[in-house]
């Protein structure tokens, strides 16, 4: 399965596939996900959709790679030799205008998870899975380093002091997150949490 | 104008108002925010629409007062002498099953805030500020019996922290917050950030 659906897309052009998937962040930004169709993302990308489902499947994986795409760069690149160091550059991978631009988006598609399942999941394959695994690689080498010791229990819990600066940085301060605020939540409460 | 709603309220006993608040949070359960009417209301509990209106404003404000109505205690109103007792009250406030009806609740209502700014308003006004302040009262009288110094930058993230332990374990583990995870996650977190 997954070699054919590998032969499938390689029919499509690195820079093709780019196009598309310009298109489509274009697209979400301005009408959302919910009123996102593949009509509308074959009519100005001028490709057909039989080539978008035969190449993506539907329209919340075609979602998920185009988000996917747009990332600067994954937790899993990073590797300063400190987890400060590590953190400290997770927290300025994005200028703040392209934070606040890819904040808006999140926002809609996060609220768009809630009542479709399928999107969820492509969400949760493509772009969670993957920087929970490059945020427990960085945490095992700060534990190697000797950093942390290992038995330090907000190891398990670093997503969640992540996840609660966006989320509390929106609902209760409602402004956005920027690089400041984040260096100092790190400095604050991340680092202080694992005891470094 | 605050006590020309006083006057108007008192017009309703808080007994009738009781059952109005129960039979609001019986329809959002079963059909959700958007879903929910205002005439809906005034079938279910027999009372005309005009004094729905006449004594909570509107949908939102309806809502809200039904949510606070249905919380069990306000942070404002534990003060054990302890930081760690205060957040293990507040871990404890709720039994697990209320917990979990509670939470579908709340995650339907966030939802809904998005594209609805009178229910965020609403929400901020009658169950969010005042845990806040709830809050800030419950860690200045840890900073004032010295458990916490008062330049500890993590005193202006514990919301930050506690929001995050609901988000992500919803998000990220895909289960709902329990008593058994609130005490691991105070303990983890919270305390060891502000240097308990």
């Amino acid at each position: 399965m997954a070699e054919a659906a590998t032969a499938r897309r390689s029919r499509i052009s690195p820079e093709r596939a780019a196009e598309l998937y310009d298109a489509v962040l274009d697209l979400l930004r301005e009408v959302g996900y919910e009123s996102l169709t593949m009509d509308a993302v074959a009519t100005r990308t001028r490709s057909s959709k039989a080539t978008l489902y035969r190449q993506w499947g539907g329209k919340p994986e075609l979602v998920a790679r185009a988000l996917r795409h747009n990332k600067p760069a994954s937790l899993a690149d990073i590797d300063t030799g400190s987890l400060r160091g590590d953190l400290m550059r997770m927290a300025t991978l994005q200028d703040d205008c392209k934070m606040e631009q890819d904040h808006a988006l999140m926002r809609g598609l996060f609220h768009a998870i809630h009542g479709n399942p399928e999107l969820h999941q492509a969400l949760r394959q493509l772009l969670i899975e993957p920087e929970l695994t490059g945020l427990d690689a960085m945490l095992r080498r700060a534990v190697e380093r000797g950093e942390v010791t290992a038995d330090n229990p907000a190891l398990e819990y670093v997503i969640h002091m992540l996840v609660g600066g966006f989320a509390a940085r929106e609902l209760i301060e409602e402004r956005t997150v920027d690089q400041e605020f984040l260096i100092k939540y790190i400095d604050a409460v991340i680092l202080p949490a694992l005891g470094v």
